[in-house]
C-alpha cells in the first residue's frame, strides 16, 4: 500500500463564527471517531498533519492558535483532539490545505502519496482540500464519518462531489485500512 | 463595479467518456443561454477567456484542440460557441483553471477583479475553478443557467456549495450586470 | 508612492553549516545598517516581515525557531533584529520567501506593492525571493548593503543578476525612500 | 539513473529586444552543441520540452509562437533547432519555466526525476527554472555549453550560482550521462 498521511482541517476551532453551533454541534459525535483513527495511525506509525487555520495570527504559530482554541466556544471539540508533540502543525491562510501552505512539499519529503482527509468543514476546507490533493495526484480517502458539516445537506453534497467528481474512497473510517 | 472576465471552462469538449451523453443533453439548452452571455460581455468590451482542457495534447496547441472537439460527440455545443480571434484560450491540465495555467497572470495584467464562471461540469471544473478564484480573492458570479452537470442531483450539490462556501453570487445569467 | 514592506529574509539563522563562519563574518557589519532601516520601517508604520526557514521544524512555530537561533553560533546576529511582537513571521520551507508559504496572501492582504529585500544569502534566498516578487509584479528594492553571503564574489555576482535581470533598485538603505 | 528529460528554455525568440545583438551572437555557436545534446536525448527516447515565452499571444498557442520567431532576426538560431512533432511545448507567460504553466505536471506524468536545463538567457530564464526546479527536487544539470546570455558576464555570474547554491552539474553537454 501507498505511503500514508493522516490530515485534520481546522480542527483547532474557535467555532465563533455565524453557523458556529451548528458546527460544533455536529462534531461533538465525529470527533470521537477522529480520535479513534488517530489512535489507529499514530499505532502504525503513520504522519499525523494538522493543517489548520490561523485565525488572521500572522505569525506562523502553532502554540498561541492552540491556546486561542482551548479557551473558546470550541473547547469541547478541542481538547478532544489536541495535536501532540510528534504530530506535524501546518497553518494554512484559506480554504484549501494546500493553497499557501509547505503541505504538499512536507509530504513529498515523508514520501507520501495516500491521503485520508478528515475535519471540518466538509462542505469548505475539506472539499477543497480533497480536490488540491486529487490534482497533485495524491490518492485520496475521505472517511464520511471523520468530517463534519453546519447542516446534513451541505456535509451530503460534499460527500456526493468529494466520491463522484474526486473517485475518494468514503467509507467510514473503521473500514479504512492503514 | 470592479472590471470583469467571463471564463468558458471547457466548452471545447469531445464530451467522450462515461457519462458524456448525460453532459451533452444537459449542455445543449445551457449553450444557447451561455452564448447570449458571451454577446453581452463582448458588447461591453469584457475579456472573453476559455479556459480549457488540453485532452492530452502536451503542445499547448489551441487550435489542435479546438478542431479536435469540432470532430467529435461534441460538436452540437462546440459549434455553438467556438473561440473568436480576440478572445483567450488557456489550456488547464487539471480540473481547476488556476492550476498549472497562466490565468491569474492573465487576469492581473488585465486588471480583472470579478469573474462570471461557467462551463462544465458544474460539480468539477466549474466548483474548483470557483473555489480557487475564492482564494485568490476575485468576486465571482456563477450563473446557475450557464453551467451543466451529468444530472440535475449533481448540478445541484455544486451550485449549493458555490453559493454558501464560496458566497457567489448566483442569478441567472440575464440577471448579471456587466 | 506604492506602499512598501519590508523583508527580512533568514536573519533568524543558526549559521551551522559550511561555509557558515564566513556568512557570519559577512553579516555581523550589515546587520548594524539592516536595523537601521528595520527602525525606519517601523517609525513609517511599514509592514515588517520576516521570512525564515524552518530549520526542519515541521510545525510551523516561531517561537521555536527564534529560541533555537539564540542559542546558535548566528547568536551576535540574531540578537541584533530579533523580531518584535507586532512583526509578522513567516516560516518558509525552500529557498524562495514565495514557495510553499502564505507571503504573496499577506502581502495582498496589506495591500503591498512594493517591497524591500533585505538578508542572507544574496546569492540564494535573497536572490529568489527578489526574483519571485519580481514575476508576481512587485516592485523591488535590494539595498545592496542590506544583504550578504559567503563571499563578496558571491554577493556581488547575485546582485549584478538583481540589477540587471530584476530591474530592482538596489542602492544603500540610507538613500532608499520609504 | 533517474528518468531524464531535457528542457529547451526561450530557443523560440524573436531577439527583438535591448541587447537581443549580443544575445543571438552568443547563440549562434551555442545552438549547434545544444542540437547534438537534443539528438543524443532523442536516440535516448527521452522527453524533449520547450519551454517557451509566449510573446504576448496570449492564446496558448505553439504554431503562432514558432511562425513569428521564423521570420523575426532570432531566425539563425530559430531555424536550427525548431521542435518537432513529438516534442512537447509548454508556454510560459514570465521568467521560470515553473510559473504559471504545467510543467511540473506535465513532468510527474513522465515521472521524470532529473532535468538538463538549457537555451537562453542563463542570467534570467535560465537560472530561474533551474531554481525553480532545485526547490521542486529534481536533480538539476546546466551543461555550461548550452546555455547562452547576452554577456560573458552575465553568463558566468549566472553559472556560478546555479553551480554553488544549487548544487547543478555544470559539465559541458558531451560529458553529461543521458
Amino acid at each position: 500500500m501507498k505511503k500514508t498521511a493522516l490530515l485534520l482541517i481546522d480542527m483547532m476551532n474557535h467555532m465563533e463564527f455565524e453557523g458556529g453551533d451548528d458546527l460544533l454541534k455536529n462534531s461533538i459525535p465525529m470527533v470521537e471517531r477522529l480520535k479513534e483513527l488517530k489512535k489507529r495511525a499514530k499505532k502504525k506509525g503513520l504522519p499525523v498533519i494538522y493543517v489548520n487555520d490561523h485565525f488572521n495570527h500572522w505569525q506562523d504559530n502553532t502554540d498561541a492558535v492552540v491556546e486561542e482554541c482551548r479557551e473558546s466556544k470550541g473547547k469541547p471539540v478541542v481538547e478532544e483532539i489536541l495535536p501532540e508533540d510528534n504530530d506535524y502543525f501546518i497553518i494554512k491562510p484559506k480554504h484549501s490545505g494546500f493553497f499557501g501552505t509547505q503541505l504538499d512539499i512536507l509530504l513529498k519529503q515523508l514520501n507520501v502519496e495516500r491521503l485520508i482527509i478528515t475535519g471540518v468543514a466538509t462542505d469548505i476546507c475539506v472539499l477543497f482540500t480533497a480536490n488540491d490533493a486529487h490534482m497533485r495526484e495524491y490518492e485520496i480517502c475521505v472517511p464520511e464519518d471523520c468530517s463534519a458539516a453546519e447542516s446534513k445537506e451541505a456535509h451530503d453534497s460534499a460527500m456526493r462531489i468529494i466520491k463522484q467528481s474526486l473517485n475518494a474512497d468514503i467509507q467510514i473510517a473503521e473500514k479504512i485500512s492503514l
